[in-house]
């Protein structure tokens, strides 16, 4: 067994605490490597004899990539505290791996050599919203979803969709429009907006903050807005808001005060400053988000700053009942304002999101005392490549997404904010090439993925652009230049999502199979004793494709059609169109 | 290049901010696999032509340990903000790792392939206090190192060094005895007392507290040490009391109160009570120390009790100007409470030092919101492996050593609580079984290594004793019975240490012979331009050692000797007696 190869470190993904009694351990080791691995552990300090007494489990594999094999095991501990090591088989060998290397038989002269944790105290458990595992997003960028109010329209505004957007356009959307289609959202069956930023900002996009304590008036006004977030509840769905905390506009009076009286401003540790008087040629000489001088990043260690925008965090919660925040560029502020930042929002709402932007890597935030959840790029990366870019085979995308999903503990996974595109990326259907039945695909692994998905406006008819502006096109609201088939789709998949809990968050995803010659994946998703059986055709041409055959005798229900019938012969089967696919509920699936 | 073993995720010990601008990049690979790495890095926002600007940095290999290499480099990046991916090397072939996994060249179309830390937030920096580092502690068992006022002995004390002890019994130490031999500790050269528990408590040890905010009246009132304090500041030593904040006291008040009004104590929720009444047999039905019925675990997540420990921590600190709180158990103790802890001292003392008592990986507690450093218990086996019980040759010493180094930032190693015994361990000329020259040996690699090194009180004139109560017997003050020579020989380490800046703290530590069959170790201590050589002869044989070439020219002074001489020769060869050392200073080592 290749040593170098075998992995673990409490806490984070390998060692953490899935709820107020359960631990969950994982092991790493080579792909293909380990036949059997057992967890062997016990209470610290239960002794019998001068010697440790230890129990044993088996550890099962919950996934691969590339490199390596995954082993996962639950446990709960009677007194909340653990010491635990690892016991690998190979065909001829064993091999103890604990916390102070290897041995040929486990030590029980010393709890000393083992991996610890040390107790399960609940506080630190990551704990987020119960409702977002059962949350269906969608993403409004308010500018352009629609226009409902023409008298609010900023100078100089485009009549609706009659030109593509440029960076500097205006087409007047605001939330009269949006209290106008709720109905739609509520048919397509969201149960949760993501709306960017809707505070007074020059902009269109409104990343610019003027104003943190005010709504930008091309949108409406505060009563338009608090009429929204109720009629959002009163049809269940959930409202979360765009907090941009790590940089100000230029045009936010603090940063005014400082442009104006240099060193003397009151303002001027509000900003981190590296010399008076303020330029911002050639590149600014005060920190920025990237090198944008209209962005000057904000002193988030600065009590005065940190009160600020705690202040404004609850104000919205409190006054208008938002449900949560998602943290623009939310990697480059510091850890501690996001400690704080949680205590705040939770102390007066405890069941509100937070959701950060952070695009790579994100346990650092993940540990239960800043956020709820990061928006899912690793996922989205890798289902573009997969279905849209064509950039990567089965086998390989199934070692992404397991690679994914065992980067962070479970219960971080099953609120991560999956998203197939946004106001920062180029249309699905762009990247496609106009390929709908690659989108059906996509839509359809993200429905069915461990996680809370979120829909960009649009991509369920079938709207398309590039690389922004071009992905912030206004929403198209003529049915006959919508795409309802896909819009069906969608309608269907959340409804299913909604029906089945091994569907959607519940369910525990497996690959059973990837092949990369016909480049289709088959998956399972089991919650309980229900399993439910995808298997998604990536390509061009037809795919033959036989059940597994332990199906046999089993009820199966084709969740798409509705036909029932039981597996009876050991060869079923079945033909599956240029990018088809199969969804089968499966009674007692093992 | 074995791809499996090699490592890297930020943050932690393998990306961290060592100072307000200095970010450290740390590599794992397998051992003697890769010849060379260099840093692949840039700003995330500066391109040029669609493509992301880079630079490249050699690292050096900092250390190596049984089955890997590990690589270092310090970068400064001006704008805080850093991507990077390593160039690997071997013979033939090369490499590039990121975050998104291997490739033969480095992607240069987007950075969301690299690894990341967004943002260099000084607040996140791990600041431990300055002073630590330039500390040698002595850890102070108060019953046990001197009887100054017999009026305040306890029933039943025995007279002074009369007995071995036993677990419950009492030979009256107290503050007056220590205040006494002050002299005797300024005279050793140490500058920190670490003070076993001193508040009310019936046991001897005094971990079983009844109040915290009293001082057992064994050991003298509150104005006798508020004198022991002001008396150790004038001469230069810090003071760090024990906070037993995981488990309170058989007798502590509320625990009484709930013993006695059951469910209806307002004390109930103090603890973690599992079922009323409350009892102690077969095992305790509430969470206790280990299963110490008399050891009641305290509720941390309950505000009160919240509120009453962080006025302990506080009270001692505003009252007594106290230096440091050793924390009892802290790994058991939730990590929301040590945060509120560390923001609650630091904000009425922020050079107050907070020592964690944690016996394994202890990473999660030393990421700067919560402790400065904890005691080195790994360090501590390996030295007693390697010196004292001969368990492990000269390679895997060093191995160990190199492997403690690598699990922790640089600036968490720099205040790390390095121990070689304490009242929990066998004293080590009991563990060395009488031999002193090893005794030696392990104070001198003690005092040499990283970290801020503690000696148990007595260790120093060769007091002997097993695994308690045999560790804790009483000082001895005859000097005729303590070995002045050990004595002597610390005093001249500490002395040295404090003199030499490479000696101590700042002197970066490497490795540059190991011998498995003369068991001698060889290492660097290096800080800017000056670097100590010492060589550790752990055998009961001569050693013949020739000096490494590339000295030849170089002033050398023995700084045991104080001799100078130049190598002029290529063939220096020493003799090194049994259990001999060497300690060089050399100018200028490359």
């Amino acid at each position: 067994m290749l040593k170098e190869a075998i992995y673990h470190r409490p806490k984070d993904n390998f060692a953490y605490a899935y709820d107020d009694k359960t631990l969950h351990i994982r092991l790493r080791t080579k792909k293909d490597d380990v036949k059997k691995v057992y967890l062997i552990y016990g209470d610290p300090y239960i002794w019998e004899n001068g010697e440790w007494q230890t129990e044993k489990k088996e550890m099962r594999k919950s996934g691969s990539d590339d490199l390596f094999d995954y082993w996962f095991t639950a446990i709960i501990p009677p007194y909340r505290r653990l010491r635990y090591g690892f016991e690998l088989h190979d065909e001829n060998d064993m091999l103890i791996y604990t916390e102070k290397g290897f041995y040929d038989e486990a030590p029980k002269d010393d709890t000393a050599y083992y991996f610890c944790f040390p107790f399960l105290n609940k506080i630190d458990v990551f704990k987020a919203p119960e409702w977002v595992k059962d949350t269906v997003w969608y993403q409004i960028f308010p500018e352009r979803f629609a226009n409902g109010n023409e008298k609010l329209n900023p100078k100089g505004t485009l009549s609706w969709g009659s030109a593509d957007p440029t960076p500097t356009s205006f087409f007047g959307g605001d939330f009269e429009g949006i209290i106008q289609h709720l109905d739609y959202l509520v048919e397509l069956g969201i149960n949760g907006i993501y709306f960017t930023p809707i505070f007074k900002a020059p902009s269109n996009h409104k990343y610019d903050t003027i104003d943190y304590f005010e709504i930008d008036p091309q949108f409406g006004d505060k009563q338009t807005f608090k009429r929204l977030v109720d009629l959002c509840h009163e049809k269940g769905i959930r409202v979360m808001l765009d907090a941009v905390f790590n940089h100000s506009g230029y045009y936010f009076a603090p940063f005014q005060d400082v442009l104006k009286n240099g060193e003397k401003s009151k303002y001027k540790d509000w900003f981190h400053i590296r010399e008076f008087p303020l330029q911002t040629k050639p590149i600014p000489n005060y920190d920025t988000f990237a090198f944008v001088g209209e962005m000057p990043k904000l002193n988030t260690e600065n009590p005065e700053v940190k009160k600020y925008l705690l202040d404004v965090a609850t104000y919205w919660i409190r006054e208008f009942d938002i449900d949560g925040w998602r943290l623009d560029v939310a990697n480059e502020v510091d850890h501690q304002f996001w400690r704080e930042f949680r205590q705040a929002v939770k102390a007066i709402k405890p069941d509100v999101y937070i959701l950060g932007e952070i695009w790579h890597d994100s346990m650092p935030w993940l540990r239960g005392d800043q956020f709820d959840a990061v928006m899912n790029y690793p996922f989205t990366n890798g289902a573009l490549r997969y279905f849209a870019k064509g950039e990567v085979k089965a086998s390989q995308f199934a070692n992404i997404i397991t690679n994914v999903l065992h980067s962070y503990p479970n219960n971080v996974n099953e609120v991560a904010f999956n998203l197939l595109g946004s106001h920062d990326t180029p249309r699905i259907l762009t990247i496609c090439n106009g390929n709908k039945e690659k989108v059906k695909l996509m839509f359809l692994f993200q429905l069915s993925f461990t996680g809370t998905p979120c829909i960009y406006y649009g991509d369920e008819i079938g709207m398309t652009g590039g690389q922004d502006p071009g992905c912030r096109k206004c929403m198209i609201w003529d049915e006959d230049k919508q795409d309802r088939d896909l819009f069906a789709h969608v309608q269907k998949l959340i409804s299913l999502r909604k029906t089945y809990k091994a569907f959607g968050n519940r369910g525990e995803l497996r690959f059973i199979e990837t092949n990369d010659e016909t480049n289709h994946i088959a998956y399972t998703k089991t919650y309980e004793d229900e399993t439910i059986l995808f298997v998604l055709n990536n390509s061009n041409q037809e795919l033959e494709w036989t059940l597994p055959l332990h199906l046999k005798g089993k009820l199966l229900t084709n969740l798409w059609t509705n036909e029932q019938f039981a597996a009876d012969t050991n060869e079923i089967k079945t033909t599956l169109s240029p990018y088809g696919f199969l969804i089968y509920k499966v009674e007692k699936w093992k």
